[in-house]
């Protein structure tokens, strides 16, 4: 099937496929565009410049946590890169935040079993104090079981959660199984304990903690909260067993030194595409360019970031002009709280109504393997489906019209009415990476990286080349 | 096959195979030792003790550095153990040792491209002092390359080696490109570099350092010597691509601040089943109870000092008395120069001649695949092919006559004329966790442990109970 259809672009690139052809005005049926999207996807099939984009947003900035002089050199490189691709009109939108940053993190089990402990804090943890702090260990297997528990019984210790976290191919256990870092910490400080370490919300079996976002409520004091690899909290699990049967406590020390540095300038980097014939509406896509500052963040979310920017550059590339304007955006400060996409919401509040559809690459850098749409109207049902049949040489599936937000930087705009649509990339191993020092650009494949740079060229092309309306009448996108 | 063994076993046991029948006088010829043999092989493969044994060393005391607090710990913990499996002459042989300790370590590119790296210091490397160290890093692709390198082209700089090393079964490419490890930074000592990075002796793709002894040569101060991962390897490689593209220098810094702890004792614990007939002659087995500190020491070599332990327990366990002595020795001191294996050789040195045969476990927990001995004589050719027999329900070949060691700690008995079988693990993914923090129990699978103890309590029962020599006469083992 994937030769049959490198072959046939090749035939339509010698039959007059040509970029002056393609953009001929007396081409612009359905027909053409269907064309057109199937000659973008073989060409991405035939190598694409996503895997130059991450690999050069990887090595030469690396870490990028949002908010640092780190994020405000992956704006320049992306400013800079996007120029070099040939965008002339590459624009920063900036923003205010507060940022945290890291500090030292060490950890061990005091007793009865004395051994360090790996761990990492989360994002918005509390600080130790450079000396650390030392408690009696109160472990739960669940969140749930956290949450019953009395406060006198956690009340000046160190709560510890586990959970069960396993792999799935949609990724959608992290909804669930991510409340442990969600909201345990804040749980945590409700109920008066010293700290909280909580098992890695992960799937691997490496020794990498997973850092993460939490958020405390408001008026909440911060107490330190961090999480344990998987190992280590199997080995907590197991000494807290072995001791149990003893009757004697687990002791463990903890010292975290993060600190808030204060308010700095975040920013979404923005270039357009400018449509033809309706250039004011506007079909979204992107990933975000701040990544936790463990790893280098290749998969999360470097590799958004380069499929769509290389998507967008295969468009324009071919010498092809949409009705509608593509824009792509490069978000900051996604990971502490969608503070670029919030920024962003509220910076064109009056243009919502204009964007047509979104689309946000930000789960890994693995396979697409089926399209899901938000609810659309009749006529955007229809068009999806042309849309499915152009990618089903991809090995990509329709999948339902559910509660899909087309990605977390779109979660403002789909709650404002913005129809969306979601590549879905197979997630079975992205938690095995996420958010841990691992996360870099040697998990990536760029053959792989083509095949998301073909379904985001086509799923771009045939909707901004259309005059087709995704939102269904007397209803928001989430009704 | 393994199915036909295990019921062929339950016959045997049926028929007779209890503990008093198996010890009775009158069946000690070679098919009735190999009855035997093939008893306890089939008992192995229904559950050994061996995960139970390594779950305990890991959880219990975790990482045990030679010659610290920890690993004196590992050796109560041994004796403690052994005696509660039932052995009652448990003994330890303690010996001095020169202690390095592992401090602080960081390391981050400076520019052109600034981030951290992720590094380790090698064993016995020297400290940069608490305020690190920065310079012009000095990149060689092969240890080969810098050797040519003149001194004055690394002096006052910090130098970097790369190597390829990939993935064998039989971990053979350690030898030549654990070199880099090993020999580079003495090297980089005598042309005056002030440190040295190496990519990691590793063969994964994980951003785990990975650490391991090296040796200075007599009369250098020793400098600063760590590894990076692979990945941060990669990155070094890119970005001085990219550096030497713009002809700009690329500068790094480290801190590290390990130090000699001094004298200390670390000390061999040993545990002799008695032979019956000739109890001077000496089967010795066993694995090393040290560990590097950055992991739990579950593959290396908690998994070694569980296979034959479990071994010796099973034959014991099963009512069997071998006519020679089993000698169990689980050394100490062994990552860091082999020191309770010399120690051993120098307190024992008169009765190494009675040293019948060795076989240490130390290359993990995987597979056993081939059989391989060091030169032997007829009659232990002979007998080694009976074993082989006996092996080959458990997927193990018999391999070549050629100059295995038997096991690093073996090495001194072996240069001094004991014969060695070597039971070959499958080490294709050995070098992924090597010396690295991720060495934790999740890595062990029981069932493959049990293979392993299977065939140690073959070989050790077939050889303690016959009276092959296998020392080839007139040539020492090596002849």
């Amino acid at each position: 099937m994937r030769l049959f259809t490198v072959i046939a672009a090749a035939v339509l690139l010698a039959t007059g496929g040509n970029a002056d052809d393609q953009a001929a005005p007396d081409r612009t049926s359905l027909a053409e565009t269907e064309r057109q999207a199937a000659l973008l996807r073989d060409r991405a099939l035939e190598g694409s410049a996503a895997y130059a984009i991450v690999e050069s947003l990887t090595t030469e900035v690396g870490p990028r946590l949002a908010g640092t002089p780190d994020e405000a050199r992956a704006r320049d490189w992306a400013v800079a890169k996007l120029r070099a691709l040939g965008f002339d009109d590459v624009r920063v939108e900036p923003f205010e935040m507060t940022t945290w940053v890291r500090g030292l993190e060490t950890g061990a089990i005091v007793s009865p079993y004395p051994q360090p402990l790996l761990l990492t804090a989360l994002g918005n943890s509390g600080a130790t104090g450079p000396d650390g702090i030392t408690g009696t260990l109160v472990p739960f297997a669940t969140l749930a079981d956290f949450a019953e528990a009395p406060a006198e019984s956690v009340a000046g210790k160190i709560v510890y959660v586990g959970h069960a976290m396993d792999k799935t191919q949609d990724g959608s256990s992290y909804g669930f199984f991510g409340n442990v870092r969600r909201r345990g910490p804040a749980m945590a400080t409700a109920k008066g304990a010293a700290a909280i370490l909580i098992r890695s919300i992960g799937t691997d079996s490496r020794r990498f903690p997973h850092t993460g976002g939490t958020r405390f409520n408001d008026g909440q004091t911060p107490i330190p909260a961090a999480a344990v690899s998987n190992p280590d909290a199997d080995q907590i699990e197991r000494i807290v067993a072995l001791a149990a049967d003893g009757g004697t406590p687990v002791t463990v020390s903890l010292t975290l030194t993060p600190r808030v540095a204060g308010t700095t300038l975040s920013g979404n980097v923005i270039v357009d595409l400018k449509g033809s014939e309706r250039p004011d509406e506007i079909v979204i896509t992107g990933g975000h360019l701040d990544s936790w500052d463990l790893g280098t963040g290749a998969v999360d979310d470097g590799a958004g970031v380069a499929i769509t920017t290389a998507a967008v550059k295969l468009i324009r590339d071919a010498g092809l002009t949409p009705k509608r304007t593509i824009r792509l955006v490069l978000w900051g400060a996604e990971e502490v709280g969608l503070l670029g996409a919030q920024a962003y919401a509220r910076a064109h509040a009056d243009e919502i109504a204009n964007h047509v559809t979104g689309s946000e690459s930000d789960f890994g850098a693995e396979r697409i393997w089926k399209l899901h749409t938000g609810p659309v109207s009749d006529e955007g049902r229809a068009l999806t489906a042309r849309i499915a049949r152009l990618l089903a040489p991809l090995g990509i599936a329709p999948g339902p019209e559910n509660a899909t937000s087309g990605g977390p930087d779109l979660i403002p705009l789909n709650r404002a009415g913005m129809p969306v649509l979601r590549l879905v990339q197979d997630g079975t191993d992205y938690f095995d990476l996420h958010h841990t020092p691992d996360d870099t650009l040697d998990k990536i494949d760029p053959a792989v990286l083509d095949q998301n740079v073909a379904a985001y060229a086509v799923l771009l092309w045939m909707v901004a080349n259309s005059d087709v309306d995704f939102r269904r009448t007397g209803t928001g996108a989430d009704g």
